[in-house]
């Protein structure tokens, strides 16, 4: 857990929200991104070591579709950087927390990225990711 | 925004969920606070240059517990690090976004602290820091 790589933000609209990201932090978003196989696309912002990622979904299967509908707009995630996520999921496993998907999979921004349940983090959903490189 | 300060999360029992942290990054809370004029204490985990807030109420009225009874447990803030607190208020009015408390006030961690309302950040609870030096 070497940084907080991003937060998720799961948004109705990405274009209208990401203005008022824009405002925030005084400058755009430096991609924007869809991810097919997750239903969602995505732009991200910077700040210094860390990136906001808002999420919008793009169709009604798509996981941030089914947050919104049963939670609202809001903060759908936190992505922890680490160095080796193979042996990172197995230290967490062997912690006892369960793991969403085994094998890592692509995600946005170039990443290897696993979750974990938040049943085991007290309803936080948490993402490990490495960078691909 | 320099960076992602820290992300607060709201819980109903600090030292249960202190476990689960201390497992999840392999080291326990770097620092544990009340804050009497907010109603919550609180425990500080890091990761790099980031860190994690977990809050719980110390009674009824607190903040935590209204977010609690309204959402469950969960993520509840943002905390951006600011260089000059009054000036990136100022900036950030003029752009439009509605500030909570217009006078920086002293939060956890030795912080100055102004919270932006929600309604100017599609729903998003958003609190800029500058450590008091």
């Amino acid at each position: 857990m070497r940084k907080i790589e991003h937060i998720g933000i799961a948004v109705s609209n990405l274009n209208e929200t990401a203005k008022i990201y824009e405002k925030l932090f005084g400058a755009p978003a430096y991609k924007e991104e869809e991810v097919a196989s997750e239903g969602v696309k995505t732009a991200f912002f910077s700040s210094g070591p860390n990136k906001i990622e808002l999420l919008e979904a793009t169709n009604p299967e798509s996981p941030i579709a089914k947050f919104i509908a049963k939670k609202g707009e809001g903060i759908h995630h936190i992505a922890f950087d680490v160095e080796d996520i193979f042996s990172e999921v197995n230290r967490l496993k062997n912690e006892g927390f369960i793991v969403l998907n085994e094998t890592p999979k692509k995600g946005a921004d170039n990443k290897l990225v696993v979750f974990l349940h938040p049943k085991s983090t007290n309803g936080v959903l948490i993402e490990l990711c490495q960078e691909i490189k």
